[in-house]
């Protein structure tokens, strides 16, 4: 009944949608009775093994991931196709997620996408995902009686996750496993009675079929939605079992293998832009803007302490928040976080000093290392430097390919969105200052006592390039500052003007990020109530 | 009022404990009134505060991690430390672990100290550990019951994770907070009604309070019992904050001072022993032993059938399974190990093949990759090699030194007491075939079209290595078969033979660990309704 809330309503799209002239089921096409003979079964999986096994030794000195996701209406039958997949193959460089129905703790989780990518397998390894996003997509959309305009905005973050994947080299793999109603039914029925089988059946299987009827629909706008190029769904009817394990192991081999021989086509769906001329968005900053003695000390205390009673209430609220800090060298970012930790809860703040990533890291997606580290539900995170490392030192060094750092915009508004999206604060600062000021302080550092201020060659090479990293920074600010995650651009020649800003800002933030709490818990306690009438 | 319980009954350690003619109150020394003035504390800070961030600064280049642990009744006290310890030291190169009272996920996890080894720094790293593992085992003695029986192996399973660490060259420093009742409750009082303070108290330091007079004998136990010499308690009196700081602040410093400058003396625990001579353990399997092909079809299927039903009932007992297959290379690890998934539920299965470990690893305690690899509960994880490589190949090879791999036997049977512990099962297969076979399989693996077979260098080197391995597999096993953890060896001359012998063994063991889950149950079930009455 939840499910034909969903659906109801008289609303342009989806009445669009549906009054498109073509069959009603997408599904029909995997309902023709497909079936493989034993004998056949045997002759086939013999080289299919033998094929299969080799593709994955080489695949482990590859610079590529595979994710194969499984999913579809007949959950059983996928967990079949899972140990098919184990036996044929060398299970110990197989990593399995079975992500049906997930734990209370998992299913809370935010943002949605955290808990795969924590789980996406490194290079030359293949993960399998089971259910996993397009079954929690569903679930959520009959728990939560999501209206269609939530529904298509959750599968267009599926489509821009697989994206995202996919343009850092990963093959992506997608099976649907279809039963028709009819023989479900029969199945489970069938499966509950058999001592050896029974536990394959879980009740989220039983309440499945009985919202079939509406919930197929769901499936159908899914599996249409996100069947792109590049992450296409292969629909595969699984009445006979032997044609479902045939044609999903046979599809791996046959994806795997020209992409092991040959790097895939590069995309260029970033276009080229001209290098950029004129004023840069840098030198707007009036660098010139300073505070009192007096001012710093009587300010400085009274916005530590508004921050400190906003920061327990974001805490108790569940909010969490996330500072974004980078800048020039010796701009000043380690002061201004200092005099910001300062006015935190510390038991609830953590700080990230974010250099070049390891070994680990680097056999995963650039922005992998930073969605694992977004902090829980009320802690704060704090980056000293951060995944615009990608767009910055990366670009500049020549780390990431033209390619890669142009896209990396996009995929950065995207992560940015979703961390907004899941009701966290996010804050980032440039933190400026002019060349004279960073040779002042640098000779100055040359003279301090403390070891960490020492100069490195590094920061001498950096200060070599510093137009590079100007245009950089320039390109950076006027690509990612969108409306909902803006620059905010430090004049940082005067340190403690540039503190004294950040700390302003940041209790702007948390007071924004408290009221939006508060209107999301009235407007799902509106819910609550309409529900209960 | 349960605390009284914990305490009561006349158990003669226990009051031979409180008879010693010594003061009542280990915690008296601490309540003294030590006061620090405030100009002498601004003189002394500012090169307290130098020379901290310099020794953090070194300690970045170092081969050892730190780990502070703060704890003690006066929490509040305990978070005003580490607000001081970041406002002196480099906050981005602290990783703080507040740890009072843990959510209820945390608090179930087993085994308990889980949660801890996840959290160690790597080295070069400071870990501040707040409340941890001595507040969890109050929490845990206050909220279960405990008996003193109980309470004492929770303070030795502390104490041997504690010399564990330092063993492995990480520098532990241990501070435990007292306040005096009184001056306590004042502050919780005081700190309650001021607005800005009031955050910093939970309702467990309410709690605590209430309980604190016979608390006091519990933590006072604890103390003692925990204060090794590698590993000491520092009981700081913390009435006065100034003086509290001061000495937290001071005491890392002196003791970080002197380990950078000079490596510690290596801990000579472990006794020298002389080479072994006479028989081997190996020399005692029955390597001809073997199956009929028929015996081999009927057994196979029956035993995985029956291991089909166990582990969906272990599965749904909660019991979690940890398989370890160690053996001569070609002695048929994969083989059994597919035989062995084949029978088992796949979406609760994890196959680990265990190799060198990653850059992230090396920076680790060598068990700190199998602690965080542990199944959760109900789940199974099978481990193609493991933390035995330590005395196996590490030690062949000289990747680690006598001391090391000597002391290793110790550990790892420490470590699978406490998977035990938690409910688990474990076993461990060694496969042995002898010389000439070995050299049958890899001739024969010269020959197959299996990529993954084609013999490596590493492989003939290892062959060449034939006795010095005999001699490590003969040590570990008659070092580490213990009596809860036996290894199981495994003829293996014939394949079928160990396959089969694979199974039955898991069928018993599985057998058993699902009586224990019942018994515990049990004993649970009568322990509440005896709690009501």
């Amino acid at each position: 009944m939840r499910v034909a809330k969903v659906l109801s309503g008289p609303t342009e799209i989806w009445d669009s949608f549906f009054n498109m002239n073509e069959p009603a089921n997408i599904f029909a096409a995997a309902e023709t009775g497909n079936v493989v003979s034993k004998d056949d079964y045997d002759r086939q999986i013999v080289a299919l093994r033998l094929e299969l096994l080799n593709l994955q030794y080489d695949l482990r000195s590859s610079d590529f991931s595979v994710v194969v996701l499984i999913t579809g209406d007949d959950h059983p039958g996928v967990v079949k196709v899972l140990r098919i997949l184990h036996e044929w193959m060398d299970a110990r460089y197989l990593q399995a997620h079975v992500m049906f129905s997930t734990d209370e703790a998992e299913y809370k989780e935010r943002p949605r996408f955290k808990k795969y990518w924590r789980r996406l397998p490194p290079v030359g390894r293949i993960g399998l995902f089971l259910g996993a996003w397009p079954a929690a997509t569903i679930q959520h959309a009959l728990e939560e009686d999501w209206t269609h305009v939530q529904f298509d905005a959750a599968l267009d973050e599926q489509r821009r996750f697989e994206e995202m994947l996919v343009d850092d080299g990963t093959l992506v793999l997608k099976f649907w496993l279809h039963l028709p109603k009819k023989v479900l039914k029969g199945r489970l029925a069938a499966a509950a009675d058999d001592p050896d089988t029974h536990w394959d059946i879980a009740q989220y299987d039983w309440e499945f079929v009985q919202q079939y009827g509406a919930a197929v629909e769901l499936l159908e706008r899914l599996v249409r939605r996100t069947s792109t190029t590049t992450a296409a769904w292969h629909i595969i009817e699984s009445t006979d079992s032997r044609y479902c394990n045939l044609s999903v192991a046979r599809t791996i081999a046959q994806a795997l293998k020209p992409r092991l021989s040959s790097p895939p086509e590069k995309p260029t769906r970033a276009p080229a832009t001209d290098p950029l001329g004129g004023r840069s968005l840098l030198d707007q900053i009036d660098l010139q803007a300073s505070v009192t003695d007096k001012h710093y000390e009587v300010e400085l205390a009274d916005l530590q302490a508004r921050l400190n009673r906003l920061s327990h209430r974001t805490n108790e609220a569940g909010v969490g928040c996330v500072f974004v800090f980078e800048g020039v060298d010796a701009a000043g970012k380690g002061g201004a976080i200092r005099r910001l930790v300062a006015a935190l809860p510390v038991q609830h703040v953590k700080v990230m000093p974010i250099s070049a990533p390891n070994e680990v890291e680097r056999a995963h997606h650039y922005l992998w290392r930073f969605w694992s580290r977004l902090p829980r539900s009320g802690e704060t995170t704090i980056f000293d430097r951060s995944w615009y490392g990608r767009v910055l030192v990366e670009r500049v060094e020549g780390f990431a390919e033209v390619e890669q750092w142009r896209r990396a915009y996009g995929e950065i508004n995207d992560f940015e969105a979703t961390i907004l999206g899941s009701g966290m604060v996010l804050c980032k600062f440039w933190l400026q200052i002019d060349a004279d000021e960073q040779a002042r302080r640098f000779e100055e550092r040359a003279r301090t006592p403390y070891k960490k201020y020492k100069l490195t060659a590094e920061d001498l090479r950096n200060r070599a390039k510093w137009d590079a990293y100007e245009v950089a920074a320039h390109d950076m600010i006027s690509n990612t500052s969108t409306s909902y995650a803006p620059w905010h651009l430090i004049a940082a020649n005067d340190k403690r003007h540039a503190r004294l800003e950040v700390l302003r800002i940041v209790v702007q933030h948390l007071d924004r990020g408290l009221e939006l709490a508060d209107d999301s818990k009235r407007t799902s306690k509106k819910k609550k109530k309409k529900k209960k009438k």
